[in-house]
């Protein structure tokens, strides 16, 4: 389940709660573009912002309107008893996957992120893909630690946050990477801006916010990349490089927030306070944006 | 309240709870040592790795056993939904203070910033300390927006992050941020390395670490600095260098529950996973200097 692309819906909320049949709509789109499987309650899932009951009813619905597309749950959480238990939960409801990131307040050593992943994936029965996103989560991990993780039980892909965006730095990068990570642990790459060259420099999936909400034309950037064809892919992703240049301004998640809210996919706002979504000058600036790139789903 | 020495104790627990018994030996300590106030359920108490339940029952604890000291309460979370809520818990339990920090998974704007403690402090009746904490928020506070803040009703102190080691530049600090913040909103230092210039600068409180186990050493540093006697309280802070090197080596946090946990005032652990506490090799390191320093309470 972990190779192609892999689809982060947001989890449209206010602040009287979820908002579910945003939610839904937001699922329909991938089930019917067939993305190759559905990441639920990453970053752009705000898994962060929501309590226990709200992230177990989120994977819920995702596991009822999966249509038999992989789902993977996010059970990051900065205390590890709190991942221990949504892992619990996400497998009980039948998640087919999990996705754990060490997010920290206090910065943690190498050996604290290392027994942390030992323990959880101690306690799973499903895969479990790493997540390294530094931006977020403040941690970095060496490439050492990384192989040492890849060998535990149960893990079998690592999230790795944008590759450079040469195709001959990001080749090298792929591959120092995987001297450390053994071929049936999966190598994704995030920051959809990098997708295509990371695609194209060996990773197997690519873990996208855009595809979370424009699926199509994330799954042609996806299956020309893995079928050879890599000029295409760049060019398709270059077509997209106006979007990719706001994700780079306001933030990604911000971004495809506003696109949903001004496409009446969900309503506005659509974000957990504190955050705000873009303000009207940006959002005149998306709009724009969104008539010249004519997407549709 | 938001002056003088300000105590923040640990909150001593493990995978099973919070240690309530040593909890109240920690703070047994500060009120015998008649600490100016009690920071509870700060970076140091952990509040981060805690519950809205464990959060009102250590805020219960704290308040029940103060003897009249003021107790300022912790109330950052990621969501300002659930600040609101942990504001509310405090006041209702009788917190005469509260403490906030800009604790972001997503990167915040000043915008949002501002906004969440323009939210929080409209619901408030007590008052509020602005915790400036970079290496844990990913926040970083310009002085406008400090000072846009300070100007809001209820605000009435900052814990600000270290000023620089040599009195001079501090002054400058403490000044630059002064001109910022009228005189009816305290700056307190934290840093605890750098509390003896911090408060010889100008800064009337400090919000401490350490003074949360040994209150008494950090109470003579306290008064010698607001008395005007800054070259005594920079000669007691210097005694303690070896313990300041240690908090920048492995985190004063993971400093202190060793140090508490090695004097048999806390079980060990007393940290949540994934935190670890000290290894053997800088628990040897830190008796020695326990030895040497002869601390008491």
């Amino acid at each position: 389940m972990f190779t192609g692309l892999s689809a982060f819906p947001l989890t449209p909320m206010n602040e009287s709660g979820i908002d579910e049949k945003a939610f839904i709509r937001l699922l329909k789109r991938l089930t019917s573009a067939r993305v190759d499987s559905i990441g639920v309650l990453g970053s752009t899932g705000s898994y962060v912002y929501l309590n226990r009951e709200e992230r177990l009813r989120v994977t819920q619905l995702a596991i009822e309107y999966a249509e038999g597309i992989p789902v993977m749950i996010g059970i990051s959480s900065l205390r590890t008893r709190d991942v221990l238990q949504l892992a619990e939960d996400a497998q009980k409801a039948g998640a087919n996957g999990v996705l754990l990131a060490p997010v920290s307040y206090q910065q943690l050593t190498e050996d604290e992120v290392f027994s942390l992943y030992e323990t959880v994936t101690k306690s799973l029965t499903v895969p479990l893909c790493v997540y390294d996103n530094p931006s977020t989560t403040h941690f970095r991990f060496s490439d050492e630690l990384h192989g040492k993780i890849a060998r535990l039980r149960h893990v079998r892909s690592i999230k790795i946050p944008g590759v450079p965006k040469d195709l001959v730095s990001a080749k090298e990068r792929v591959e120092q990477l995987r001297a450390h990570i053994s071929y049936d642990v999966t190598i994704g790459v995030s920051g959809d801006a990098y997708a295509a060259v990371g695609l194209n420099a060996g990773c197997e999936a690519w873990y996208s916010v855009l595809g979370g909400l424009y699926p199509d034309i994330c799954l042609k950037i996806t299956r020309s990349a893995l079928a050879g064809r890599s000029v295409e892919a760049e060019s398709q992703s270059a077509h997209l490089d106006p979007l990719w240049k706001m994700f780079q301004k306001y933030g990604s998640l911000r971004v495809v927030a506003a696109v949903a809210e001004m496409q009446g996919l969900t309503g506005n706002p659509s974000l957990p306070l504190p955050l705000q979504g873009l303000n009207e000058i940006a959002r005149r600036e998306l709009a724009d944006i969104l008539t010249s790139l004519e997407l549709d789903r």
